[in-house]
């Protein structure tokens, strides 16, 4: 079976502040387009299909029509699993109707065992859960920790084991062993949450969701697809794309297809002149939603509205060194201050700050201000 | 064909802080059993299945499971729309699936002309809309009010009418000549959003939601089935159940099936003294949801947790005249009053609006409250 791995759609999701709809839907029809050219059996998402428990309408109906487009006008099946962002019980509705067209949307952990057959593979979709659920499903309270659980959760899964076809895990955890981003919400600490990837030995293929790097693991045999979009400043430099897996090669055959976004994600680091005034050789596209870490280390008046006008999507603004130049009036003592004219104090503050004495427009507004201010001190 | 009416079943409502999902299964339990005892040929459900648009967890789960117990498990067929208390874009989830196993869910106005065809029945499912949603559906501003609207729908739905079969309508609105009570949102004002009922004549039946109170259309072929559940003191006397269609006869026959609360809902007019002292008269059933109105005239201390005691379920409490003694000090001048002591007003109060005297016990905890008061008046 050729089977498309993809995870973490995040459907809802922002980049500070950023709507990301389009790059989303733009993500989308690549994934359905590599489906289709690839002529794939089947297509995994290994949950995190909303960002929210409670997702907007137009993220429910952006999900509803992207399963439809896969499902029932394409007609490929689909082999899903709710993940920790999503709401296991709103995405159940209408599950049971679903197998009908092989559209299998596994979201409690009592679903996990049954695989689903296919002519060489049996699938088991095993939705994100926590050890509290395994408490439940097999009436034992030792399961404190997630790698416990999900040790039993493997011999169970064992038992259904047909010797004769190939056994493909799809789940949504942190696997030990993996380097996370800081886009995935810190759900859990330290080794608590992780699952020591000894435990997935016996699968041929083991398809994961969560972390958003496919660098994540480099196993020949369990894989992160990472999320189609980039979500975060730190995915910066990750290729996004999905995993093709073969099974019907030993050990199953992985094909990795790019996606391409409509804009990129990058960490720019350069002089605030540089980037306002950029060569020949500039390799940043000015659309991207950039990182940007100026080197330059005075104060830059107005620095982010004249950013903007050059790069529309700015996420960050930082220094590499912070200021050279802190803002004190070294050599005069606060009495001396104090004497000063409020104007005059003004005038000094905004010659430390941007390298320059105010304009005769700018010293008019700033008399016209004080004025008003001295008057409404006056009558309080 | 004989079919089940129903609508407003509202999961998530409470009556006046109460939760309602006991009765509320109570009254599908009914319903399913009515269905089965009755034979029909599938169920109509006339809009707001959900109270709110952004239903909790726990009432999604509630819809999904009694859709799936109905349509899969017991095989019957449902027709049903969205009310005014969906969220359309919610309750869409799946929809496509759905028709399947012959559970048509129309959420979206431009579903209502394409009949579901059964074997001498035409039904037309058209969920609640706006003019809005109108003028766009038919690229038509002039559509402003819902009259007009539906009007027009009804036109286009005739387009489609097979004369050798009876016309069913659903629809979620409220129709000319309807009483209404207080449990539902006045989302529209006056005769604005008002349909007159001459625009439903072409139709054998028309299978109503919105209002609770079966009597609110007394047509012979245009009905309400009101809710299966009271969900406010107003329907306190309406008979709650659904109705049986048979679209066999000419005019339909139409059978209203009763449902039985768990506790029901009623509004109670007595003393206080009778409502504490039932004799073996009452015919209050102190487990009901109750409003009660208090014939009494003087104040009653501590009077709703003394009634709570006695009627668990207390919705509102009122009094029929008010009260008789105003707490005031008649023949006293203010002079006079601020003379007396805390301890001499506090009794005088007490006696006022009690009509008794302290007892020792409130008097000691009376004084120690004041000594506490005064010292901290003291150091202040």
């Amino acid at each position: 079976m050729k089977l498309l791995h993809t995870a973490d759609w995040h459907i809802g999701r922002r980049l500070h502040g950023f709507d990301l709809t389009a790059e989303q839907q733009n993500a989308y029809a690549q994934i359905e387009q590599i489906a289709q050219e690839e002529q794939v059996d089947g297509m995994i998402i290994a949950g995190d299909l909303y960002d929210r428990r409670l997702p907007a309408e137009t993220s429910v109906a952006m999900v509803d029509s992207m399963l439809q487009q896969l499902n029932l006008t394409d007609q490929i099946p689909i082999y899903a699993i709710s993940g920790n962002h999503d709401s296991a019980t709103r995405l159940a509705t209408g599950t049971p109707w679903f197998k009908a067209t092989h559209l299998y949307l596994h979201t409690d952990l009592s679903q996990a065992f049954q695989p689903v057959e296919l002519s060489d593979t049996q699938l088991f979709l095993c939705p994100y859960f926590e050890p509290f659920d395994a408490q439940q499903y097999f009436s034992d309270d030792s399961l404190q920790h997630l790698d416990q659980a999900f040790e039993r959760v493997v011999v169970e899964m064992k038992q259904h084991f047909d010797p004769t076809k190939k056994h493909v895990l799809v789940a949504h955890f942190f696997a030990a062993g993996s380097s996370t981003t800081d886009s995935e919400t810190n759900l859990t600490v330290g080794g608590l949450a992780a699952v020591p990837t000894d435990l997935l030995t016996d699968f041929d293929y083991v398809a994961l969701g969560h972390l958003h790097g496919k660098e994540a693991l480099q196993s020949p045999t369990i894989r992160y697809s990472g999320s189609p979009v980039k979500f975060s400043l730190s995915e910066a430099n990750q290729e996004k794309g999905v995993w093709i897996v073969d099974t019907a090669y030993d050990p199953v055959r992985l094909t990795f297809k790019p996606i391409t976004p409509i804009h990129d994600v990058q960490q720019v680091t350069s002089s605030f002149a540089e980037l306002m005034n950029p060569d020949d050789n500039d390799t940043v596209d000015h659309e991207d939603y950039v990182g940007i870490t100026l080197t330059d280390k005075q104060p830059i008046p107005n620095v982010m509205a004249r950013l903007r006008d050059v790069f529309p999507r700015i996420v960050t603004l930082g220094r590499t060194d912070g200021f050279e130049t802190q803002v004190r009036y070294h050599g005069e003592s606060s009495k001396q201050i104090r004497q000063k004219s409020p104007m005059d104090l003004l005038d000094d503050f905004y010659e430390k700050v941007a390298k320059e004495s105010l304009s005769p427009q700018q010293e008019k507004w700033a008399k016209a201000a004080l004025k008003v201010a001295r008057e409404e001190g006056n009558q309080a």
